[in-house]
Formats: C-alpha cells, structure tokens, sequence
C-alpha cells in the first residue's frame, strides 16, 4: 500500500460519501483525514478497509477513530478493519471515539473477532449533548459537538495548533541574539539585549502559515449551534443528502439538504465547504452536479465529494480564501 | 437492479473468493446459488451487499442465508445486507444459519442495527459436529456437515430434489389415459387400464433430468469425511488458501492447499471443482492461475473463482461429465 509522503500539510480523502444505502459511485461515509504523520479515521461505514485498499490508503499510522452515530452506514466498517489491522500486526493502541453505544459496540467486536488485541483497542464514549474537546495533543485538538438526528449524534472539529514561529538566522545573527535563545524566540519571546535594547520577535522571526482546520457534520438536519462550533474552519464537511425541494423528506428523517448545507457554510464564514453523504437517488454524476450547483448558488466555494477524492488545505487556501 | 430470468436452472454467483486480508480483485467469502426462484447466500463476508449491487443481482427474494464459521470474513456483512433489506422493505422472513455464536451474533445485530425487523429475522444454530439436514422444502434440501478448522465450521450441500416426470401427452392420449391420472403418472406411477393391462410409466413420460447438486467447503484443512459429505455433486467449491508448497502454512492456519482441494474433488468423484478463498499472496490473476494449474494437475475439472463469476451448472454438465 503505497503513501505518499505528505509532509507538512493537512489532506482529507473520502473514502465513501453515500448514504444509508449504497451505490457504486457512492459507498458508506468514511474519510480519512492526514495531518503529518497522524491518520484520523471519521466515520467506518462497511467497506471501509476496501477502500483504503482501492485508493491507496494506509491503516498503518491510525492510532484514532472517531464516529459520528451508531446508524449502520458509519460504523458497520469498524469489526473488518479491526480485523485486518489486528491481523497485520498491530503494535500501537487504537482509540474510538463516539456516542453512547460505541462503547457496547467495539466490547463486542473484540469479544467476537478481536480477542487477541482486545488489550490495546479502547472505545471512549462522548457526551452528545455538549460541545467538548475529546483527543487533544501538541499538535491537534478534536472537538465533538451535537448534531440533530435521529439517533444521539456528533460532529468533530479538527483544530491544529499554532506552529512555532520560524528563527530568521540571518536577522537573529545580526542583532547578536545567542543561540541559547533561539527555543524561546521561536515561541514569540522579544530578545533583550545585555544594554536593554528590545529586540522585537517579529524582527527576527518569521511567521508560520495559520493553523488548518476541518469539520465533519453528518448526519444531520440543519441545526443553527453548528455554524458557531464550525466557525471559520478551512474546510467543512457537511451532509446533503436531499436537493433543495425535499423539504418534507429532509424534515421526517432528520437529513440536509444542499441548501441547509450552504446556509450554515455561510453562516460559519468557512473557506470552502464540502458536500456528501447523497441520498442513493443521486446515484449519478450529473444528479450530484444539480446538488453542488444549488449550494454553490448560495454558497459559491462549494465541491462535491466522491469516493476517492483528496483535498489538500493548502491548495484549498491558495483557491480562494 | 436488474435480474436475468434463470429459469428452471441452478446457477452460482461468486461474490466474494479471497480470505481473510481482502484484495481488491478478490473480496471477502459470499456466493449466491440460485435454484429457479429460490436465493440462497452463502456467507456473507464484509462487503456483501455493495458486491451483489455491482454484479446485478438482488436481495429481493433471498430468504436464507448459510454462514460456514464466524471468522470476520464470512460472516462481517450480515449487519449491512440485513439493514438495508430492512430498509428496501423486507416483506418475508429470512433465516439465518450457522454453528454456534451465529444466535448471539444475530441477537446483537437485530438489536443495534435493524430493531423494526427483529420478528422476521431468525438464526437456527446448527451442530457443527455432525451431518445433519438443516433446512429442507420440496424442492431442495440442505446438509450442514463438520469441516476442519480453527473455529467450529460446517460444510454446506445442497441438493435438488429430483423432479417430477414430464407428461408425454400425445403418448398418453394414444393410450388414453385419462387426465385426472396424470398427477400420478408424472410422480412415476405406471397406468392400468380398464381391461387390465399395464401402460408402464416410461412409455407414457419422459425422464427430467438428473437433479443438481453443489458443495461449499470453506474454511477447512484436508479432511477425509468431506469426499463422502459432498460425494458426486454437480460443482464443489473447496477452499484452496494457499499453493501445493505451502505445507506448514496450511497445517498452522488449517486451510488448504490447490492439491488438498483436488484430492478431496478426486475421492468424491464430483463433476466439476471450484477453488477459492486465495490469500492475500495471490493477488493477481496469474498467481491465481499457478494455484489452477496445480489443482488441474491432480483434478483436471477445476475451475478457478473470481469475484462476479456465474457458473450454469447445465453448462457445466455439457462440459464434460
């Protein structure tokens, strides 16, 4: 399975973005979301492992899963992909995160097909009714929030830290600061010179790009709380499972439509949004392409996800933030 | 979802042939055999239903499901298929069989994932140590018998019940037999008329053909009562995880190997052998094509699996029985 090496950025790769039925084009929700060398799984609908395989993706750095609902479509991957990743050889501890009932579900998937790795595969179950930070570590945190559907469900916000600023060697040399300082400068400490002179960070360092961030929202019906917990995320993942004119059918199952998607997209002010998780109605390109364009009539920075697809932040930031 | 009209014939679909880790040319353990109108599935490893969506066939008139062992890779898309059958509207029973932990793997699937169904779905537990008749109607009946593996395993045959005799009309008019005997004749009574004598049965009614039978072993090490269990079936499929040289693999793992599968389809003289469930090692179509030549080397009626591949097993017979 080869990876390639992503280096510094954030990328997000849909591994299905069809809904409770699946489609050829459309397979159950899961994405992976890479920053560094740390993979996040969201969501493990069935087949998940599959299309890790099919679009070249790697379990060997996933160390966190984090699903939204217990609805069979986001979570039916996870006993298979435990499996394989149990059978390959797992040397590291496996965190799923989710509402109540993960944790009933993965004490069975290991009971049943995960034994002998039951030991370092631990399910930790967040409280759906408020906004919390469940993972956090130096250079990300995660954050759940509610979402309104018919089972107790969570979206996550993936935040990175702010970087350390970058020394300016050449500056940093000419105003004589010693190496034994660099540590601190790169935190943003001005330098004082042994006369007293200040020597402002900004003089000697440069600034690092701004932290990315992303959200997941699915599934949902439109719900105004998720425009401020998404708030100015570069990119947002929102549920459309139904065009504009299904209102009703949107309202009886607790779903999205194109429009509810851009409505908060707009209100959060995010850089661009993503839509996915399509009804098995639009089970064709061109069907999808009527939903894009009626977001992207309120929301123009709108692309529709299909399996397979990666986004790199930093090409989404130089298109149009 | 388009479904051809099968007629009066036995037909295998192939969902599902590789193992434990899935490739993407061969995916997890599922068949389909169809008898006329009848559906049966054959495990159902993860991936089931997105499989039998894209090889064309349905979940519309599938009412029993036959579950080998509960290794993940057998039995991981039952959840799925059950849930979205559920969701299509399931309008029938289906009932679900295998050995032992298939009640409590049903039991938790009704539960989590397809709780308005639950009075329709229905697992029977079957004793993995002995031949016995699982499930039985006028048309076919169906033995479980015990395979060789590292959990409780069954073997499954299925045989057509041989049909009734087909009516020569013009021959019974010639000999005036009236209509209402022509219930008996074609379950093979011979006719007496009025002065006594005997119209025997052959020359009133034409022979149908010979019922079908078929085989599934998977997962097993060689073991010798298989040959007599699947004795002179149309089509055995036998499990063929690894290639003749691959000898402790297979005692470790108790799987088997191209040459166990052909001694098995040698001693129960059967018309034609399908092997199946590759590792991960074979991965492509001329890796699989060694195992084939191994196989054909001891049984030269082998066939080799892939995912999609329908055997007729008319076609079968014409081939070279």
């Amino acid at each position: 399975m080869a990876e390639c090496n992503y280096g510094d950025g954030m990328y997000l790769k849909v591994l299905g973005c069809g809904s409770a039925m699946p489609k050829p084009l459309h397979q159950h929700s899961a994405q992976m979301l890479r920053l560094r060398d740390k993979h996040f799984l969201i969501d493990c609908g069935e087949g998940t492992q599959m299309q890790l395989l099919r679009f070249g993706s790697s379990w060997a750095n996933l160390h966190r899963i984090f699903i939204s609902h217990m609805h069979g479509d986001h979570c039916l991957g996870l006993p298979g992909l435990l499996s394989s990743m149990s059978m390959s050889g797992l040397d590291h501890p496996v965190h799923i995160y989710g509402p109540a009932g993960i944790d009933e579900y993965v004490a069975f998937i290991l009971k049943t097909f995960c034994r002998e790795d039951a030991d370092r595969i631990f399910a930790h179950v967040i409280d759906h009714t408020q906004r919390s930070v469940v993972y956090e570590d130096h250079s990300i945190s995660v954050t759940a929030f509610p979402l309104k559907h018919r089972v107790a469900t969570v979206g996550y916000r993936f935040d990175e830290k702010p970087k350390q600023r970058h020394l300016n060697r050449e500056m940093a040399d000419f105003y004589g600061v010693p190496m034994a300082y660099f540590g601190l400068i790169k935190q943003g400490q001005d330098y004082e010179k042994e006369d007293g002179t200040i020597i402002k960070n900004e003089m000697i360092t440069i600034a690092p790009r701004a932290p990315y961030s992303y959200a997941y929202c699915s599934d949902t019906a439109y719900l105004s709380s998720v425009a401020e917990a998404v708030k100015g995320v570069d990119l947002l993942y929102h549920e459309t499972t139904f065009g504009a004119e299904m209102i009703s059918r949107a309202n009886e199952t607790l779903h999205s439509r194109s429009v509810d998607a851009a409505r908060v997209a707009t209100e959060a002010e995010v850089g661009h949004l993503l839509i996915g998780h399509y009804s098995a109605r639009y089970s064709s390109r061109a069907m999808v392409q009527e939903l894009l364009q009626e977001a992207q009539a309120v929301f123009p920075r709108t692309i529709a996800a299909e399996d397979g697809l990666t986004l790199d932040f930093q090409t989404l930031r130089e298109q149009g933030l």
